[in-house]
C-alpha cells in the first residue's frame, strides 16, 4: 500500500523544498520532485505544507490525582494530539510499584490497548535506594530511556539532592537523560500551609503559593548536580524568565542542560488565575507574568529553550456537568473539588491537541518563528533528544509516515469544538487561528482527515528508544 | 544523465540519515530507500557521508593589494574551493569604476571565463553618493543582493557612520542584506603611523595597530546603526571574544544581527604573527589570542554566529620563488614585498579549501560540533542567508546536486600537498586530519574525484540571487 | 571668624555620625562631639542632617546656542545651585577663540565677576590639530584638568574618532579626564533632516530623531577608544538602558570607564516631549522611556554609575513674557523660538538647583539610596573624579567648609516658587518634597538662610583643580 | 587620659584626609587641623596613615572539631588579630545546648575572661523548631543580631531548605541578618564516601569532592529563599567564580544579598593542596583555581563582594611538636590527624592576623584597591552590615577609638615570626609586605606598639549590636 503526498512544500527543521512524498507502508519511501508511482494513493497537497508529525514529550493520561484522574485516557488523549498534528507521544510511568518491571508492566496494560498514535513513557523515579538504582539501567531493553525527577512534591515525588545526583550518574552510564521538575519544594509546603490557615484559598493563591523564585534556583540546582554528575539534563516546564536566565548560564559555562517549555508558559500569567474560572489554569508550576512570557519568548528564538511540550494533563473545569464525547455522556470529577479550596484543584490542563495549531498562528504567523523553527521544537528536537529520530521527527526516507499536512490558509475559531480533549474547556477558547491541520498520516495510515476521525484503540504502537541519544 | 549515490548517510543541517541520492542532470531528484535507476550512473557511498557541497561566502580572487594581486584566480580558487567540498563562492565586486554596472560588468569579465564552480557576488559600497545609492536596487536585477560597507581603511574602503546607515536603509527597502567589515579605521591609521615613526616593522605589528577593542566596538556600532536603520546586518570575520560579546548582546535586543567566523581565527594568534614566518599569518582583522579563540569557539555553539567562511586571500610568501601549479611555474609577489615592513605586507591568506577539512577534524571529530551542524554553518545557513536556498546549501529534491562525498575514516598529513590553493604555503602544514572528501559534485557533474581535478574553466556558473532572503 | 554647628548628624559618602563641626574662617577646622568653642557663632543643627555642599560638574551658564543664550548666568546659575545645596559648580568652556588660552580668558571675564559660589570650568575640544595638542597640557596650570569630546553635533562640535583618540592620549599622559558626550552624530543629521522634510516639526520629534541605539553605541565607542588610548574616561548624562549596559561591560572587562547620570533621566521619558508644553522636556539627548529611567536608577544602585549631575542649561518656555528676577523684569528668548520647528528650540533645561531637593525625596526617602550614597554620587565623587577632593565634596577636617544643614522633615510643594532658576518654568513644578536644604554655607560663610539670600556676586573663588585625580 | 594622633593621615571609607585625631578614655572625640590639647599624650603619626581598627566578622577560636579544637582561643585569636590591625572580632556560637540562651551562657563563660579586643558573636541555628524558632528574637536582648545557617554538613549543621526560609522570616521580622554556608552537602556527603572508599585520601580530595558548582548553586538557592522570605542574606567565605556571578545575578535582580570573601580564595588554589603540605591549606570551602581567584578580585572591584573576613580557624600541621607561644611549650593536635586520611584533618586555617597586612601589599599597593576600599570592606562595611556601626569601623567623632597606625612604608618579611597566631604555620610564609600596622589601639588604650604586646586578657569587651542594621 503506497501513498503519494504531491505537490507539497516540505517543511523539515532546517529545509523547506517543493517536493513529493512517497509512502510505502508504514514508512517514508522517497522525496521526490514529480514522483510518479501509479499505483499508489495521491495525495493533493498543492499550497498546503508537509509536517512531520508533532512529538509530545510530555503527557500525562489517566494519571490520577487528588482524588480523580486526569480526564484523556491513552485514546481520547492520542485522538486530540493526532487532530492537532502530533503523532507521538511520551507519557509519565509512575513509580507506584514494588519494582520498575511491574510499574512499566502495569503501564502497558492501560496504555496499550487504548494508544491510538505511536508512544512512549518516561520512568519517574520518585523513590531511590540501592534496588531502584539497580533496575534502572535495566529499563533500557524495555525501550525506555529517559527519568524524571521532583525537586518539589515533597514527600511525595520529591528526591533528595544526593538521590537526584546519583539517578543522573546512573543515567548518564547508561546513556540515559533525566529530566527534572524544577520548584523548591520545602518553600511551597510552607506557603501552602499558611495560605489554608489564613483562608487565602482562592485559585491565585496556586501561583502565590509556588514562587518563580523556587523554579529559578532548582534550574541551576539542577544544573550543578548535573555538572557534578558529568551528566546531561532536560528541565521540563519552564515558565519563568530566571529559568531562563540560569539555563543560558549553564550552557554558557558549557555543561549539557536542555530545557523545554509549554504554550500556556508563552500566553498566560497569574492573572489568569485570577479569573473567575481561575481553576482552568492551575498547572505546576504555574503560570507567571507577562515579563516571564517575553523571556521564554525570547529563549526560544535565541536557541536557549530547545523544546516545546504540553504537559497535558486535563481535567474537567466542572466534573459535575457531562460532556458528549464519542456519542457517550461523560463526567468526571475535575477542578471544582477544589471549589472552595485551591489546594483540592486537580493540577493539570488540557494542551496535548492544542500544541502546534496555536503556536503556528501565534509564533510562526505572528514572525517569532519560521516554520524551520517551529517543526524544529515541535517535532524534530523532541525526537532526537528523547532517542526517537530518525524514526519520528523527520519526512526523510526511512523515517515513519507519521505526516501533517498543513493547510497555512485555514481560518478557524478554536476551542472545544475543534480540540478533542475529553474535557469541557479550552485555555483558547475563540481564539482566530490561521494555519491547521488538514490530514494526519500515522505510520502512513491516515488517521485525520479534516474533521473525520479514522484513528483506532489499538493501532498507536509502543516505540522502543535508544539510548545515548543526541545532546542539544 | 542520472547518478545515483547509493548507501551513503546524507546529512543535511537538521538530519542524519541512510539513503540514497539520485541525480538527474544538474538537480537532486530525489532521496530514498533502496533506489533502483538502471540509467544511473551508481556511486557507492557506503559508510561514506553525502554532505551538500559547501558555500564560502567570503573570497577574494584575483584581488589587486599593495601592488600584487591575490594568488588564486577564479579558476585556481574554485578549484581548491572544490577539493576542500566547497562548490559555491561569493567573491567582491570593488567600487573602481563610474557606476556599479560598469563594476559588475568589470567583474562578470574577469570571473566568467574562469569559474569553475557555482559563484555569485558582493558589491562593495566604498563610496557613497546619489547615484550610488539609486543605483544599488539596480543590483538585484543582476543576481547581486548585498552588499558590504566598511568601518575601517580611511580614504579608501571606509564609509561614514551616517552613509552605512543610508545604505542599510536602501539595502532593507530593497530586501538585500548589508554586510559589514568592523573595525576601528581612526585609530588603525594612527598606530600605524606610529609604528612606522617608530620602526616597528616585524609583523606582529599588524595585529599591535589593529586593536581587539576596535573590531568590538565596531559591531556594536554596525548593530546600532543596524537598530536605527531597521535593517539587519552580517558581520564579516568576527575574530575578537568581544564581537562575540557584543553581537550576543544585540541579538538579545531583539536585532537581526547576524555573525560570521574563519577557521583561522579559531586557531591562531598573534603569536602566530611573532614567529618567523609570522608574515602567513598576516590578515585583516588580524589573529588575537586564545581567550578570543574560546569565545568564538563558545559562540558557534550557542549559535550566536551563524557562519564559517574564510576571507581566501591568498599571497605567496615568498613571490620570488614559482611553485608549480598545474605544469606552470609560477610566482606571484606576495608576502615578501613587506619582509622589512609589515604595512607592505599583503594583507590575506589561503583557505578557500582548507575550510571543511580542517574543521571536520577539529570541529566535529573534536566533539565540539554535531556533523549538522558543520553542515549548517558551512552550507545551508550562507545559502539561506545570502538568497541561494534551496538552491544550494542542502541535499533535498529540486536542489542542485551540489554534493560532496565525504570519507569520515580517511587520514591525511594535510598541507601544500592537498590544498590546491595557488600558493608557497598553507597555515595547516602538517595537521593530521581524519575526514576528507572522496568525491566532489557541482550541478550533477564529478569535479573532484579522490585527487583528480575533473573540472574545467567556464564550467561554473553564476547564481543569480534572490532578495529577501532568510534573516536567522 | 569661627561657626559652631551643633548637635547635626555629619553625612559623609561612607559615615553617619552625630557630631559638631568648626568652622574657622573658610575650613573646616574641627570635628567633635560636644565641642566648645566660645568665640564662634552657634548655629543649632539639632535634628538636622549636615551635609557637604553638592558638586555640580556639568552646567551650563550663559551659553550661546541657536539665537539666544541660557538664561541663568554664572551669578543667577550659582544662586540656584546654592539654594539647593550645591556650593560648587563646574562650567564648560568653548573652544571659540584660536587658543586655549585665549577661550579660557574670556570664560574668565565672563565667569569671574558673577561667580557666587566656588567653580571650575572643562575646556570642550570640539577642534583638534596639532596646535590644540600642544595647548592642552598647558591647562592644568590653567586649572584645568578636564576635557570634553563629542560623538554628536557634525560640524560643529563633534570630533573623529582618531582625534578623541588622540586627546585622550595627551589627556592620560597630563593626568587629565576626558569627557564625553556620547551620541551617533551622522544618524541624528540624517534623521532631524528627514524630520524637517517630512514636516515633523514638534518636540517629542527631537527625542525621535536621536535614538537611544545611537548613544549605547557611542558609549562602548568611547570605552573602546579610551581602552586603546589607555586613558579613562568618563560619560556624561546617561540616559539609556543600553548605556548602562555597556558602561556596565566596559567596567566589567576592567576599563576605567566612569558614568554620570542627571535626574530629568530617571524621572521623565519621551511622552513628556509629546505633551501640549514638550519643549520644557527638550535637552539632548532626550528622555527616554521608563525602561530607561528603570535601569539608570538599578545602575546607580549597583554602583555602574558614579556622579549624578545635572547638565543645566535653562532656557524660558516663553521668553516673550517677562518674569521678576531680583527686582529686575527680565525675558531672555527660548524655547519659543521652535514653536513651529523642534529644531528651532534651545536644548536645555534648568537642573542645578532641583538635583538634591528633588533626589533627597525621591531616592533617599524612597529607599533607593542611602543618604551616604546620596552624598557620595552628588558631593564626594563628583569631587574626587575631578580633582577637588579633599577641598570640595566632604565634611572633613582642612576641607572648605561648604556645608549644607538639611532639614530632613521640612516638606515643600516645589516648582519655580523655590528654585531660583532665572527661567519661567520648573520640570519638577508642583512635586511635593520632604527634606530641604536650611542653611548653606560656601567657604564659611552663610550664603542661604532659609529663603535668604546672602551671598554676592564675585564672591565665588575658581578653583585650580589637580590632576591624576582618582578614577573610580 | 587623652591620646593625640597628631600628622597622620586618615583614611575612611570615603576619605582621605590629613587631620589630628584626639581620643578621650575610650572614644575619638575630635578629628581635626592641628589639634593642640596640652594634657593628652601626643602619637606622631607623621607620614603614617591612621585606620579604623579591622573588623573580622569571622572567626572561630576554641572550636571543637574533628577529635581536637582551633588552636587559638578567645586570647590568642584576639591578639593575632591585633598584631594585624584588627580590633574587633564575630565569633560563632554553636547550638549544642538546650535552648540558645545556654548556648550563649557557655560561650560567654569561655569568651568573656579571655577577650584582648571587643567582640561578638553569631548564633548558629543548626537544628530547627519550634522552640528553637521562638528563642530566635531573644537572641537581640543579648546583643546577638545574626544567625548563620549551612546547606552543607548533612546531619550535623545542616538546616532543610524550607528550614532556613524560616529562620530567614524570623530574622527579617526581628531585624536579624541570616548568614550562609553556601555548598551542596548531599553531593559532598557522597564524594567523601566514594573518595573513602576508592582510597583517595591526600589532602587534594579535600577539594575534588566539594566542587564549586555546589557551591554556586548553593548561593542561588540562598538568594531565592531570602527572596521568597523577603529578607537579606549575606553569604560567607565566597570562594568559586560561580558564587560570584549568581552573587551579581541575584543583587542585579534587586535582591539585598550580601557576600563576603577571604584573602585565601584570592591567592590560593587546589594546586595548594596537592602539595606535599597541602594540608595546611584544607579548609571548607576548599580553594579553587586561577580563574576563581581572578573573579572573586574582579567581584571585590566592581563591589559585587562587600566584606572581606578570613574564617579563622586555624590548626597546627604537626600538633606533636610543641611551640612555643608566650613563653609556654604549646601543642595542640591539628592537620597531622589526618595525615593518611584526609577527612581526619581538621579544617580550618589561620588568618585573623593575616588579613589586612596582606591585602594592603596585595590589593591596595598592587593598584587593585583604593586605601579607601580597603578600610570599607575589612573595616566599615563589616561593621555596617554587623550592627557595630558607628561604633566600630570608622575613625569619628564619637566611635570607639579602634585606631591601627599605619607604616605604609615599612617593609617585613612576614611568617610566623609576624602573625601571632597560635600555630606552627602560616599560609603566607616568607611573603614580602610593604605596609604594617605599627601601634594598635583598642578602645583609646595602645595594645600593640611595633613588636610590643601590650593588651590583656579580659580586657575586650563583648558589643551588644544593634538589630535592623544596614544592607548593603
Amino acid at each position: 500500500m503506497k501513498t503519494l503526498i504531491k505537490g507539497g512544500t516540505i517543511i523539515t527543521a532546517s529545509e523547506t523544498i517543493q517536493a513529493d512524498v512517497l509512502i510505502n507502508e508504514e514508512k517514508i519511501q522517497r522525496l521526490g520532485q514529480d514522483i510518479i508511482e501509479p499505483d499508489a494513493l495521491v495525495i493533493d497537497a498543492t499550497n498546503k505544507l508537509v509536517l512531520p508529525g508533532g512529538v509530545d514529550v510530555h503527557t500525562h493520561f489517566s494519571l490520577p490525582m487528588a482524588g480523580t484522574i486526569s480526564s484523556d485516557d491513552h485514546y481520547t488523549g492520542h485522538k486530540a494530539a493526532a487532530f492537532g498534528g502530533t503523532t507521538t507521544a511520551i507519557d509519565f510511568i509512575s513509580l507506584d510499584r514494588e519494582t520498575l518491571d511491574e510499574c512499566v508492566d502495569e503501564w502497558h496494560k492501560i496504555a496499550d490497548p487504548l494508544a491510538a498514535i505511536d508512544y512512549s513513557a518516561h520512568m519517574n523515579i520518585t523513590r531511590f535506594d540501592d534496588r531502584i538504582a539497580s533496575q534502572i539501567p535495566g529499563l533500557i531493553k524495555r525501550g525506555i530511556t529517559t527519568l524524571k525527577v521532583f525537586t518539589a512534591y515533597n514527600n511525595r515525588l520529591r528526591l533528595q539532592d544526593g538521590e537526584i545526583f546519583k539517578v543522573m550518574r546512573i543515567a548518564k552510564n547508561a546513556g540515559m537523560l533525566t529530566m527534572m521538575h524544577a520548584e523548591n519544594g520545602d518553600v511551597i509546603e510552607i506557603l501552602i500551609d499558611e495560605a489554608i490557615r489564613s483562608g487565602n484559598l482562592s485559585p491565585v493563591w496556586h501561583a502565590r503559593t509556588r514562587p518563580a523564585w523556587g523554579a529559578t534556583e532548582a534550574v541551576l540546582r539542577g544544573s550543578s548536580l548535573a555538572a557534578q554528575a558529568g551528566a546531561p539534563l532536560y528541565i521540563v516546564h519552564m515558565n519563568a524568565a530566571g529559568e531562563v536566565d540560569q539555563l543560558e548560564y549553564a550552557r554558557k559555562m558549557g555543561l549539557p542542560i536542555m530545557g523545554e517549555t509549554c504554550p500556556q508558559y508563552l500566553f498566560f500569567t497569574e492573572d489568569n488565575l485570577a479569573q473567575i474560572d481561575g481553576a482552568k489554569w492551575i498547572c505546576s508550576p504555574p503560570m507567571r507574568s507577562a515579563k516571564d512570557n517575553a523571556r521564554l519568548w525570547e529563549g526560544l528564538k535565541n536557541g536557549i529553550i530547545k523544546v516545546m511540550a504540553t504537559d497535558h494533563c486535563p481535567f474537567f473545569f466542572d466534573g459535575t456537568k457531562p460532556i458528549k464525547y464519542e456519542e457517550e455522556n461523560i463526567a468526571i470529577p475535575g477542578k471544582e473539588l477544589g471549589k472552595t479550596d485551591f489546594t483540592k484543584i486537580p493540577n493539570g490542563l488540557p494542551g496535548v491537541g492544542d500544541r502546534m495549531p496555536v503556536l503556528w498562528t501565534n509564533a510562526v504567523n505572528s514572525g517569532r518563528m519560521t516554520p524551520n523553527h517551529f517543526v524544529e521544537i515541535n517535532c524534530t528536537n523532541p525526537a532526537k533528544i528523547f532517542g526517537l529520530y530518525p524514526q519520528k521527527g523527520t519526512i526523510m526516507p526511512g523515517s515513519d509516515a507519521d505526516i501533517a499536512i498543513w493547510d497555512p490558509e485555514k481560518n478557524v475559531t478554536y476551542g472545544i469544538g475543534l480540540s478533542h480533549h475529553r474535557t469541557d474547556y479550552n485555555l483558547y477558547e475563540g481564539w482566530h487561528l490561521k494555519g491547521f491541520p488538514e490530514k494526519v498520516f500515522s505510520r502512513g495510515k491516515l488517521i485525520v482527515d479534516g474533521e473525520t476521525w479514522l484513528g483506532k484503540k489499538g493501532d498507536g504502537r509502543f516505540i522502543h528508544r535508544k539510548p545515548f541519544a543526541e545532546i542539544l
